[in-house]
């Protein structure tokens, strides 16, 4: 991932919520809001909250999920080290079934740091 | 989706099922059975019955099963009011988890809606 | 579900939503007023809306959920076969893993339908 | 499980499925017939199905059917150290989150060997 | 969860595991050993951890591994703002099927907070 | 799944798991180990074992994993029979919204068997 792949991510992402909300009601867009919302800092810091996000998508096992909690940690400053401790926890709760999920979230992270 | 895209996903679709039907013993081809007579025509309607499917496909994250129900929905004559209300309702039980899924949802009704 | 026993699960529920909104802050609140916005009339029944969040209720197993939705299916004048036809739905998308919270289901409304 | 509760466990799964068939029409019949066919023996025992089956409940995280296999598995002269690998087959596939499942499947092997 | 009932949960929580280590081979005592060793102190801190586990178990709908967490999660000096803000993203990542555990888990919490 | 094919999806698997192990802490690589002692052979054969794997990685739903564990069972020697078969169990446990993962199990099985 790096800042042009990032920037081809966000630019797809974006065209896809523009169909979503050319159709969306009152509901759908509260909905949105609501997402964005939850992960902004407060008690818990922006940080550990992408981390939260993060941990949930891979038990839950969401590639689109996990791929854009990884870039929102790295951009919180998460490390080599708290990423993968996280990412652990979500492997033990989430059992072998998460693991195509894992592998390819040490590949968008590690792509990610070299190329930024 | 137009109805090229359509026909050529029921093509598909075909000739994995030939592939399927190969191998298949009768416990598999009486469930493809049933599979399909609960969406008929009963004390509710195929339509209600295509959105039901639709939105159990949308909690269970299947994007192969909602591609299906949004052209079934299209075929009985769902309008984009109720196409989104259902969807509305399966992201509020699914979550955010959801979200990629709806987002192709979206992307493919508006697709069936410009070419057909 | 007698009337009594309706009335004991609102209050039961009441109770514990009283202890939620102790602690809860702004999007925990707005989650709850989106989940009770959804199922209101609109381009699809309430009726229509109800059945909806029953059958994502029993894909998901969750046997609350499908609890309530009950009640309100009952509410909302849905009959038997309407009914049966959406727990048939349910059970051919969500499998044999359904069966326990699919027997729950129909008990719930044998004791609604002969205590109302 | 002493003979005793599983004579207890049977009846009240009797006395629900009395409720479910009720109600049922065609296709939910039609599912609980597909649902005992699968496990008969054929190319793979019944003893193996049953195996089959305990784990997909495990990983799927449901109590009830878990009890029903192990019940099964029980009569169909699985071992204890079958009955174990299969076991562990399931937690680590399915992660910690099994945990609470693993713990009340091993309590009712026990208790169904202590009483047999 | 007072001081008795937390220790009578712990109590019964050991007495299953016993029941489990009577039968376990080598894997799941390994997994076992695992599962506690993910939560120690490292990178991130025991108690960031205890909130990853907290909202992977909502998100999976878990009851006993919430539990467990929240206790986890009190015991590590997690407050009530922190507390509230991970359920909160448990919640919206997980949608309305995780509010009959988002009631238990604030019930569990006000428990605690009174009785310690 | 030519034998070449096979050989490409080997090496892109080792490729990504090799990116993981540079990032990877000891439980992760406990977890791998533990992952591969499960399916040895035991009290249950390590063909037995192979269809466990299968079956639940149906239930769950991922491709990845299917496709792993056919080409296993594949490599110890499982039938067309006992895979029809264990197939069967997994559809009717977690129902319809398995079938685009069942089109694809036997698919990769057909060409596997092919082509070898």
């Amino acid at each position: 991932m790096s800042n042009s792949t990032v920037e081809k991510y966000k630019k797809e992402r974006q065209k896809s919520d523009d169909i979503v909300m050319k159709y969306a009601g009152a509901p759908i867009k509260r909905f949105y809001s609501l997402d964005s919302q939850v992960y902004h800092d407060g008690a818990l810091s922006a940080k550990t909250k992408e981390l939260l996000g993060l941990v949930a998508s891979l038990v839950l096992r969401c590639d689109e999920c996990i791929k854009y909690h990884i870039m929102r940690c790295y951009g919180e400053g998460v490390n080599d080290g708290e990423f993968e401790e996280a990412l652990e926890i979500g492997l033990v709760v989430g059992g072998s079934i998460t693991i195509p999920h894992l592998r390819r979230a040490f590949e968008a992270w590690d792509e990610l740091k070299q190329t930024q």
